[in-house]
């Protein structure tokens, strides 16, 4: 049987839009051959729909387009993620649903089992779980018809313990011919591996082929990466789309005529580089914003960013402003100003000493002669912040914020200052993994030159204070980096981090109880792209208010 | 039987504290000759310690903490909320669980049966339910121990339809003598209405006394308003505990002895009151806070967020900063100082002029002659909070942001300048509701007066442009609160709210649009204590870039 994949990517809520991305997939595929066309998860109404979904009329529209879309499938089936109603006397009020749509109606609906309502996922929240997954009758072959977690049931994924049934012991009975799953399954750094053991155990428990569809695209902090594909009933990957881009392929399930695809096609860090620009670019386009703008101190992570987002918009469209204090090095302003020339961005200057000294005058009336401290440091990042965001105003630029996820979680930032911004395109890549990324792009496209030299190898500092460096308040990134990942991503506690890592106990627990009593700044933070298992953001929900610190 | 009710005020994550509190109550509760002890939900850890409770060490902690609590309870019964692991091969985690203390220890474990995961709740993110409700004998009653949502099946109660099965029912089948239930049950406008029917309903089913138990306190968004009572086998509401304030009592169930209380003790606006000052409060205090600061405009927002926090903090810890432009008022100024000379709390001056005008001078290259828009008006708000901000770092004070729920439904406030603050104190109040209480106070403490009536008399307006009025903007408060009201706790879609108010069909899509637009704004707004039934905040979850706008 010849399946064909829509890899699409969705926008939540866009009825029409995706109506026509699906339709638009479907004749394609049809025209290519294709016998059963397969969807991401939710496809009619987007991924993740959250409470939209408890709008009176979100669901009926949803369904109206599903049957738009319905009127318009042929003789080849297409089976299309969707939302429904729930109809039982009891039970959250929807479903989550594969729709069989063929010959100009919905002719079965299959509903997913297994709501994962762990992490970034809340589909407990909305969601009836089937009892049992869907198994269905096409051209003489059992389909056994399953939805993203449905599939996640292998014993070397943690989470399949969360279940006190599984749907693919229940679809051992019908001895399937092919397995399909719809999903929306958000990439992080090392999710291709696992994802790959699940599709695979689950073809060779069946000795049957799974096809495998994925969404692609950003959607607010998480980001899909499609890489849908087909599993041989052996375990082997065959006909993988690719990763983080919109494709459709037909695949044919003969076995004479698979072909074996590359396990990884990406390494991590072109996996990461590219997840960040696709993140970017759709948090901006599905919001509307075709321009970005952001500050350039000369650092790594606002170069980083800068790279990202002139690869995600295009570089005529991305603003690079230098915000000098009398505090900031010539080789801040240089570097920034390299920065920006080795892109082609837009590079401005805004010079915030003005503003700093007229707000400092103001404020000294009111400051009883205390000492300095980090309350003049803000004001310096608070004015660009300010400066910057009427920039974004007069302009309608996105504004971009660069923070990285160890100065988040040890709340080295300004609120309302350098944290100002639509989007922290940074802010779960750990300090070194900032590094690491520089240096790789630098090396991908040597000997062009996109980040300065000077740029990745002089040491960090907020230049808030002279002669300021990160390490005066900080341990080195690798050392912090190795906590905060022990710590966030981990759940250790500060007694399992001492005794794995051996580092000092004053140390950690300083961190920990930074990382801690910093909640109320992330609380206010800008939106970032996930892109470890554990980011900061509706992943993890941590009280402002609480006293445990351990 | 004499049942003690420790109506404690716990703080998540603060085993020490809480444990202090619950063996004080015990000892308290025993002396006044209680024979059974009953606290609130997770009296233990707190409510609700979210993914707290995912760190390695944190439920270990409250198990220890559980154990010190049950060497310390003589013979006299202690029913204490706790989390408790969960043991089984499949499941969530934990259990939400109430665990009976008697003689120096745990002697049983109820585990809670419905797991509310809808609103602010996200029980099934962390918990296994129990299949059925647990019954205790003890002096020769049967008594049936619940928690929370356990009891809230009644039909009035929309959300029981959630659940496939009811503990209640199952409880038939004990004939219980008595219901206890532990709970952490979140006060809104017209809750305890709904609560006391709940809770009546159940009484009246079984024929036999219940004894209710409910956390009072503020934690992070969500204020818990006690009112723990014991409810007559007949429905009849006796000995109830106050509202908003920690309280012990015992009651004895021999229905000579019973006292039937007040079925509302506070009217609505009374117990907003008392609602807003406890949430306040416990938000300063439990995060080490003592002290307060706010801008005072001379507008009805930021002057009643004075008179709350006077009340919550104390007056003398309580700093009101006037921030003047050249486009603020004279009554403006008059009416701030005269709200701080009313409420007694500290009064200082902050002109903006000089900083705003430093930033202009420094954006004027950049704005290319570009007409004037909102970008002026935001530097304005911004310059506010990058000075308040300033106040608050120097003398370590938490500063209140006092935006009202009208405007921060349509993005009628700048973020990052009047948005500015570590608690919006009026968040989910809607502008009408913010002068019904405003009018209600100056009522109540009359003939001193709280708030200049001018301050309530005058149209509202944010002064960032010459003889700017909120009525330019936005409809009347009337019109735009029922349209928002409708939209935003209802869910109603355009087409209902059209229908139901005969509102111009032109001005229901605007409002509602600005709505959607402004979900940006609010996903970095600074947590709001919640008041209605729907607040933004944890309990309503929009994603940012979509395209449902309906």
């Amino acid at each position: 049987m010849k399946i064909g994949l829509a890899q699409i990517n969705t926008t939540v809520g866009d009825f029409d839009g995706n109506r026509r991305k699906i339709l638009e997939a479907y004749k394609a595929l049809c025209a290519r051959g294709a016998e059963l066309i397969v969807y991401p998860e939710l496809a009619v109404c987007g991924y993740p729909p959250r409470d939209l979904l408890f709008k009176s009329s979100f669901v009926p529209d949803s369904q109206a387009a599903l049957h738009a879309i319905a009127k318009a499938v042929d003789t080849t089936p297409a089976v299309v993620g969707c939302v429904i109603p729930h109809s039982g006397e009891h039970g959250r009020p929807f479903a989550n649903a594969a729709a069989w749509c063929e010959k100009g109606e919905v002719r079965h609906i299959a509903r997913k089992c297994l709501l994962p309502n762990y992490d970034v996922f809340d589909e407990a929240r909305y969601f009836e779980p089937a009892t049992e997954p869907t198994v269905l009758s096409y051209k003489g072959k059992q389909i056994g018809v399953t939805i993203c977690e449905d599939l996640w049931t292998d014993s070397t994924v943690p989470t399949h313990r969360l279940y006190a049934h599984d749907p693919l012991k229940q679809l051992d009975v019908a001895a399937p011919d092919l397995i399909l799953n719809l999903s929306a399954s958000p990439w992080n750094l090392g999710k291709e591996t696992i994802r790959q053991t699940v599709i695979a155990a689950a073809a060779r428990r069946f000795g049957c082929p799974v096809v495998y569809c994925n969404l692609i695209g950003g959607n607010d902090e998480l980001i899909f990466d499609g890489r849908s594909c087909v599993v041989s009933s052996d375990g082997r990957l065959y006909g993988a789309l690719p990763s983080f881009v919109e494709a459709h392929a037909v695949f044919d399930l003969a076995p004479s005529s698979m072909v074996e695809a590359a396990k990884a096609p990406l390494d991590d860090l072109d996996a990461l580089h590219a997840a960040l620009v696709l993140g970017l670019r759709d948090y901006a386009h599905k919001s509307g914003f075709t321009q970005a703008l952001l500050g350039l101190s000369g650092g790594v992570d606002s170069a980083l960013t800068a790279v990202i987002a002139a690869e995600a918009l295009g570089s005529e469209n991305v603003t690079g402003v230098s915000l000098p204090s009398v505090i900031s090095s010539q080789h801040s302003r240089d570097d920034a100003a390299a920065l920006a020339q080795n892109l082609g961005i837009i590079y401005k200057t805004l010079p915030i000493q003005s503003t700093v000294a007229a707000a400092l005058s103001a404020l000294k009336p009111l400051f009883q002669n205390r000492p300095e401290d980090v309350t003049e440091e803000n004001i310096q990042a608070r004015v660009r912040g300010t400066l910057l965001m009427a920039l974004s105003n007069k302009f309608r630029s996105l504004l971009l914020t660069t923070g990285n996820k160890s100065e988040l979680a040890v709340g080295y930032c300004t609120l309302y200052g350098d944290m100002c911004g639509g989007l922290a395109v940074l802010s779960d890549l750990p300090k070194t993994l900032v590094y690491a990324l520089a240096r790789h792009l630098n090396q991908v496209h040597a000997p062009r030159c996109l980040i300065p030299v000077n740029t990745i190898d002089k040491p960090p500092s907020a230049e808030l204070r002279p002669n300021q460096r990160d390490e005066d308040t900080l341990p080195p990134y690798e050392v912090l980096d190795e906590i905060l990942r022990r710590y966030i991503e981990q759940g250790e506690s500060t007694r399992e981090i001492i005794k794995a890592t051996g580092f000092a106990e004053a140390l950690v627990r300083d961190i920990v109880r930074k990382v801690d009593l910093n909640e109320y700044k992330r609380k206010q933070a800008a939106p970032g792209l996930r892109v470890t298992s554990v980011a900061f953001g509706v992943g993890r929900r941590i009280p402002i208010v609480q006293r445990y610190i351990c």
